[in-house]
């Protein structure tokens, strides 16, 4: 199964191949394949895409011409003495930006469109206590140097992508809420783009958890699986969830609403006004609270806390056999446990990867979650759905916002050729 | 959106129009426009599937022929003076036989490729004390009888699905589990082919509430809404899945299991050995022990108690002003919409449809569901999930097991096209 795959009909076989929708999609098909595969001949290109050969021969050398696609590696000879050079993926040129703007930081990450990396950095930010105009002008500068670090590659970006933990209105680039920031109806991707001015790019806004998950199905440890669910562990609790290789969006784009599931009707109050939301078991303030009892963690003090910090220490204390903690970590462990097997009776996923402090502390947590979910899960013995921890680091929603760019301009090639001049006049 | 859009690429430009995959990719394209639209042109088809207008007038002539396509209604002149005939499904000689078997029931339903009903039938059985040898002919027997009816209406039927309440293997029509049936590990489509013999005919089967959902989405309240829950309420809470359009499988085919949510871990004592399922919760048990408390409802009674006079004995109770009744449902109610935003926040879902109990009792019970979805799912402004009552009754899973069937046939016509002799000699 190849991943986004969304073209949504067949061609047919008597459009003319000049025309540009056919032109297009038949593009992005090879590029596409390219993404999803190793080196790859242009015969294995037609083979599984079900192309014409000499078609996918003139689409190559237009892509090649573009420079979007290499040849790699030395020939080699086929069945029939014909040379099969491998081709990959390239792109150098064309660079995908990413931004992640969250509680106390902000994160970029550039690629070009192979998803090499071009820039990475990440700073510490008070996102509550500046406000949106500043946090704004914060990521428009951060926005604006990465640019001029792809450039120093000969990389131009061709998009911005945004992450933030809220809920997002991802057609119209809109932060419908974001209660941790304290962002409610931003038209953050508006905003943006007239502070980027004169640069002109598109902007995209999307959700920290769904575009973490994105990076997890295009590079992380379970990449390329098709039913995922992606958490993050932080103070809050995300998620954001493949099917069938495809980001579940829903209705309005609000799918993948993980931290408020009512987990236990009897339970403490959350920080969003209702009882016993699954955030209030497996946050990073439950289990400071439990494993850290003297030390307050008042919700005044989430914003500064720095949830990477907690997580070392109480991971040290772990290590240590702290018997508070090793007490602490398997309560956590069982309601992450019960909230996983909600996700795979009603997901079915084959892997839920967890990032954050999740992640951290896995070595402990994760089986306790893992013994929970087998207990409570449905289709028990067939369902073999496994926690992993994930190996991307607090970057996964940057990388991975930067991947949406590329993901889009894959499906929509002509943005990134069409513009560049013609090599051969007619 | 079309739905159970599954073609998965562009069939380039280059492929002779004679390659059976393109022929057959083609054909579909064509049949899934008037299965999901109503009257349309040849123009119309051309425009919508961007086929070429003289490759949909071959495949048209082609569909015509096999009678899989009619002509209806008069001619009407397009902008351009040319005659723009309107189409519609049509395949009257092509059946498609659902069966379901439940708890207390065996229920029928025929019908030809366009979905005009040819038989439907429901009778008594009690699947538990009868066994899976006894259950097995007594199926096969109403199949047969139904083909006989359905041949009576010059339909042969080119496909069979069975629904059942329980997890099934869906590739290998395994009954994995079915605890409500006490079947386990049961090859049902194979001995049922075998029962069936000499008569040969593909058997499928699948899980009641995804055929029910996917009866729903074909023909229901709620037809062709991309974003779908269904859930059945009997004894048991079964769910049905749609995002994009698709039915929601999963990796193993196992998704929706919505009857064993943990949705209070200090509940009561489930079935199935957990505590605190959604189906404590809101199964028809659940209400008839608080609304008839002096009616025992013991778990052994259930096999043959039948929840539709239950449902219409409550319904009586609470058209009478019944206090303590009115109680019952307002509790059930409020767990209700506890799972529906648990279902709300995961899928975001447009609307959550609602069979079985449910919709007997919908319009008390569903005031206090939506009320309380609302209090409880998080983007609370923005999405407008609402629950609705079906109005396919207790036979949406048997309906459901014959769309399937006709969508099976859709994407693959050449199953229903090639075996029949070609009216004109080449």
């Amino acid at each position: 199964m190849t991943q986004e795959h969304n073209v949504t009909h067949a061609a047919g076989t008597a459009l003319p191949s000049s025309s540009p929708m056919v032109r297009q999609t038949n593009l992005s098909l090879v590029l596409r394949h390219l993404r999803d595969h190793a080196s790859q001949s242009r015969a294995d290109i037609a083979e599984t895409t079900g192309l014409h050969r000499a078609t996918v021969s003139n689409l190559v050398s237009e892509l090649l011409d573009r420079q979007l696609v290499r040849e790699i590696g030395t020939e080699h000879v086929g069945a029939i003495g014909r040379p099969r050079r491998p081709l990959a993926l390239h792109g150098a040129h064309v660079g995908a930006l990413g931004l992640e703007i969250n509680v106390d930081y902000i994160s970029v990450h550039g690629s070009d469109l192979s998803g090499r990396v071009l820039v990475e950095r990440r700073v510490g930010f008070d996102t509550i206590a500046a406000g949106p105009d500043r946090a704004l002008r914060m990521l428009s500068q951060m926005a604006l140097d990465a640019v001029e670090a792809m450039k120093r590659a000969e990389a131009v970006p061709a998009g911005l992508g945004v992450a933030l933990p809220g809920l997002v209105d991802v057609a119209r680039g809109v932060v419908t809420f974001a209660p941790n920031l304290g962002w409610r109806d931003l038209p953050l991707a508006a905003r943006l783009s007239a502070a980027l001015s004169p640069w002109s790019v598109p902007v995209s806004v999307d959700n920290d958890a769904n575009l973490a998950a994105v990076a997890e199905h295009t590079s992380g440890v379970a990449a390329g699986t098709s039913h995922l669910v992606y958490l993050t562990g932080e103070v809050g609790v995300g998620g954001g969830i493949f099917v069938d290789g495809k980001l579940l969006r829903g209705a309005d784009g609000f799918a993948g609403e993980v931290g408020h599931l009512p987990v236990d009707p009897g339970g403490a109050l959350c920080g969003c006004g209702r009882y016993g939301c699954w955030e209030t078991k497996v946050g990073l303030a439950a289990l400071v609270r439990m494993a850290m009892p003297d030390q307050v963690y008042q919700p005044a003090d989430l914003p500064v806390s720095d949830p990477e910090e907690r997580a070392t220490e109480i991971a040290r204390g772990l290590a240590a056999g702290d018997p508070q903690m090793m007490d602490a970590v398997a309560q956590v462990g069982r309601w992450l446990g019960l909230g996983g097997s909600i996700l795979a009776n009603l997901f079915n996923p084959r892997v839920i990867v967890v990032g954050g402090y999740f992640a951290t502390l896995a070595e402990w947590l994760l089986p306790h979650a893992q013994a929970e979910l087998e207990r409570l899960v449905v289709a028990r013995s067939a369902n073999h759905c496994r926690f992993i921890a994930s190996d991307l680091g607090f970057g996964a929603a940057s990388r991975g916002a930067a991947s949406m760019v590329v993901n889009r301009l894959i499906d929509h090639p002509t943005m990134i050729m069409d513009p560049l001049p013609r090599l051969s006049p007619i």
